[in-house]
């Protein structure tokens, strides 16, 4: 069958036949759509540490998103349904793992078809185990590539729903609608965390250097988000909202950036960590760290959503659907088909101006 | 104003000019819906015990479902704004009702909007606070009175998800989905409570004394829900599918209902009980207690949805919306104009077959 | 070696030499101790429901109370160290065996040591698994038998306080202070309840249908506790109080004793099962099971103590040493010597007046 | 009366008699002990920043630790009844406060009594309201005096233990004892954390950058800890342990000591931060913020237990008592007599070597 491969010795993407490729259990899956991340580039252009390809191999399909239609099935998952597969799989050999939630892995040892140790999705068939499959319903065919990356970051809120249990953190009215939240960023995890975290009520504050385009201009006002421009400092912005119960860094940039966080956290705050910066250094002064001792701060760090967040993820998308279709319908912002290899390795070795999500077409 | 209310003094409901109404804040608010449930026909039918007029009256405003739009607001609440109601308020004296929670209020000193205590819905205009409204989308309009009811049910859920922390509850992929639920009543809140389980991946069984009817039997298919027919006892169910972790009676029957339920619970498995059953006696056996306790069995009285539980319901009616139209379509079985009174009081004394949600408009 | 065996066929223990019991790791132990308990005598006296032998045997070794100190051990476990094993064994096919936790065992298949399909510890010698011991300071060696039985109450508080996470139950000092527990039945259960109770700080009252002896009086004096006679109803009792925030029923009697229980809960109050009555019915009239839902009561069924609660009743006998020494010093009621075999016998078939713990000596 | 007391004006405290002190509530009490603190000395000595005086005093009473006899008393606080006070009261304006949890004070406008807005305790006689009172065992008078210190503690390791509930953080026997941790600093607040931790069952690593002397290596063999020597960095240590689940930072010291913490946390591990590093900076490399974010950690800000956690320390010290008697009886160091003003105001002024808990007779 046509797959898209990486090898341990080249750099780029082939599209190419393969016969030979990874599965996972008994439930056959033809594939839909593919999504196409930032990670998947990375491994296209060389630039992903560590060796990624399955055990004893030279070469992985690559691929971690994807929506595939079930042709041989069981009794759950029967031929014609909608699915997407968890990538994470658990090590099974710690108690997290054994739960479930590799995303809690006390050993290291999962791997991530089409990033770590495993082939991925970006092929016409696999087989996979029911473990690591959602159903989708049919009516979110057109944006459920989005699960996955959403799926990371309603991990997150969870998490932060739970590290937060340490104390009462519901308003008056029993919501989290008090609730302040400073969102670095406004790329396409920017987006989908100000989405997620409105839907959980939260007030949301998006920031950037530089003004809106028209279309994040959209997102804020049909999603109800506040926005502030950073390029001249966070003084007016901190005179105006005090300070923030909630920091989500989503930027990626130089570690720097974080520098200017621990001032504008609230008591009981907590700062996020989503993105990786690559380079730069965090500086936190004794007088921060006092500070954050004393107004019981928290900083957390935020990775890989499982099978439950691309349950919650498929639901909110279905929400947003009803209540953003403004929004819903601009978040695929292209899709290539297979047939057009020239296209499909163009976006799989760089990202475009105003890109939210871009697919690969199998169909 | 024109509003519906009943006096302490005789039976029946009256649609009459008022003016001298409770009123809770300073959002004005012109009503669009009331929803009609069974407290109100119980209310308007003499039969609810209990003095229910606010302080020192004896007529109150009828109504605890409602659906209006803001005619002056705050910053918050702008004029246009959709919003509903909580129907329950705190006593703000114990530390559940300060923080918003009158659900588990301990000192029973809460009042409910046309209920007890206090005046309700059921006319043209109100006054209200922010902390007891919710904020409604326009796309969800049509559908969004089913949030009161459908409030009770997210709190239930909620706290039964709450009461199994006290053990590891997610199957192996970290969800819910090998939980099997069974689900005693067909009607409108046994069919709304299938379709939050089923939203939160329980495996949900709903049982009847008959066969379904047509309605009833597109919620089964569209939701992929399963159907017994209890008629002839649940030995043949049982068989098939072992036990369950959740039942909830949702019947108010004869309490003679509860007493198969106690075999069918697996280890660890929750009774939820959600009806007032009127008549009758549960009987637990010295041998269904012994089994209680080594099965680590819990029972837990399930009561009042508030306000994260009105977001939470109109989060899943936005999302049903999308994948279950079919079903949405169907909830609101009726309408009745506030300028036609006949039907008007006649939908508030009696209910009619196939009911699930009938509403009253304002417009 | 010499063991206290029993067998499927014929009523009674015997004293014996044995040579074929079953191990369970690499850590050697010799017995210090054996705890009695009520299930012990049922066994003995033939009157416990269910096959007890390990497969394949005809025989068993009695006993799943022990302390015991290492012949031959490990890292952690040296030579010479106090341990007491734990008796039920998990299944390790369900998540929470897997976690440690068979007390939330979902099979069904777990063993107990000395009750359910495995060998006990009356016996010199047993090897066991680090996983299954628990770490015992030579200052509680006059007392550490009573850490089986206090293992499951303490497991039992835990779940209590689990399941009252549904709310906030802390009081206005962020304490346990202000909430009310009813214990009915003032035996060792009922007595090591309340221990446990007032040191996480309840009001605790003890109940009884007669006057306290003189044993019980100083418990009730040396911890602070309240003690209310039952005989002429519960009317005074409800009068004085108003109700309770948690009644727990150790009394194993008919199941009619907990019928006036469901009128003395609080609102968000739970009932908690610990004994198991052997006759009876319990009966929950239509107005019990309404005032159970308004008032969002729970009842929830108390079993076994595992690993961490055997940890914390050791926590709490350290702590119950040093602040109620005339409490401490009155649990271990007898102690007879495994060459005295009459004794060892006598106690093994029937309780004496007054016992709290009995205990063979093996040293 | 007589009382120490600190002013706005000058460095120093100074004892002197006082007839105006603030006063709490209904229940009088007699100063026994007061305990000496590292805040009382930067009080005294003029480095603490902050206005610390009673709203218009300019002069107030010093003293946050201290227990007490009741003079006059209620129903629950008796005459003779030993007493401590909580040091931090509640603002009583957010939820965290109403719940009696002002570790938690959202607005800041907390007060603690001898050191932010509030008289103290080194003083005769005060009049303090019972929401703010622990009852303390007469068996524990001797060393009562360390639970106000013990509470922050208990209150850090509560904390953690609930933002760890994000995960599955017990072992596969359900205990804790497979967790690592890491103390730095070997001073009083590491050696109460080291026996806090071990109470809890870690397995405790205790790490001074110089040989223990011989009162640390007596609390190091009794209570069962694990020492390390840091002169020459971490790596061998790292090479023994692999990594910790929890870091403490008990030291105070520069900032720059929790750099290489960074790389000695394991996966989901968790640094708490207690002491307040006066100089230097913490610099977390890009490349540890990537690990930090792939490792899901955490870093949490740790301050001030509340009355729950005076209850758990005086739990924990009754059961150090009897389990590690040697340890109890090490950890007041010194005992000055008010009588003896040359050798109180001398405490006050600076620490001594060796100095664990150093306390102010009153009796």
């Amino acid at each position: 069958m046509k797959a898209i491969v990486v090898t341990s010795k080249e750099v780029g993407a082939r599209i190419k036949e393969i016969n030979d490729a990874e599965n996972y259990g008994e439930v056959k899956i033809r594939a839909l759509y593919n999504g196409v991340c930032g990670t998947d580039r990375e491994i296209v252009n060389g630039r992903r540490i560590g060796i990624t390809m399955p055990p004893g191999k030279q070469e992985t399909v690559l691929g971690h998103e994807a929506l595939g239609v079930v042709e041989e099935g069981n009794d759950y998952f029967k031929k014609g349904d909608l699915v997407m597969p968890v990538n994470r799989r658990p090590c099974n050999k710690d108690i997290n793992c054994l739960a479930g939630r590799p995303d809690f892995c006390e050993t290291g040892e999962f791997v991530e078809t089409g990033i770590v140790g495993a082939d991925g999705f970006m092929r016409e068939f696999w087989l996979d185990s029911p473990r690591f499959l959602i159903k989708v319903p049919h009516e979110l065919e057109d944006i459920a590539i989005l699960a996955q990356p959403l799926a990371d970051i309603e991990k997150s809120v969870e998490e932060i729903l739970n590290v937060q249990r340490r104390l009462i953190w519901t308003c008056n009215d029993g919501t989290l609608d008090c609730r302040k939240v400073l969102i670095l960023g406004t790329g396409p995890i920017g987006t989908l965390f100000s989405l997620v975290l409105k839907s959980y009520q939260f007030d949301v504050w998006f920031v950037n250097r530089r003004e809106l385009n028209t279309e994040e201009q959209t997102v804020v006002d049909t999603a109800g988000l506040n926005f502030f421009n950073s390029s001249r400092g966070y003084d007016e912005l901190i005179s105006k909202v005090e300070g923030f119960d909630l920091i989500i860094d989503t930027t990626g940039a130089e570690a720097e950036i974080l520098n200017p966080t621990f001032r504008m956290l609230k008591r009981n705050g907590v700062l996020g960590l989503f993105g990786f910066p690559h380079t730069g250094i965090v500086s936190m002064h004794a007088n921060d760290v006092q500070n954050f001792v004393l107004n019981a701060n928290v900083i957390v760090g935020l990775v890989n959503g499982q099978k439950p967040h691309y349950q919650q993820a498929l639901l909110h998308l279905a929400a947003w659907k009803t209540i953003w279709p403004k929004i819903t319908s601009s978040l695929i912002t292209r899709t290539v088909r297979i047939e057009d290899p020239d296209s499909v390795l163009n976006v799989l070795s760089k990202k475009e101006p105003g890109e939210i999500k871009v697919r690969i077409e199998w169909k």
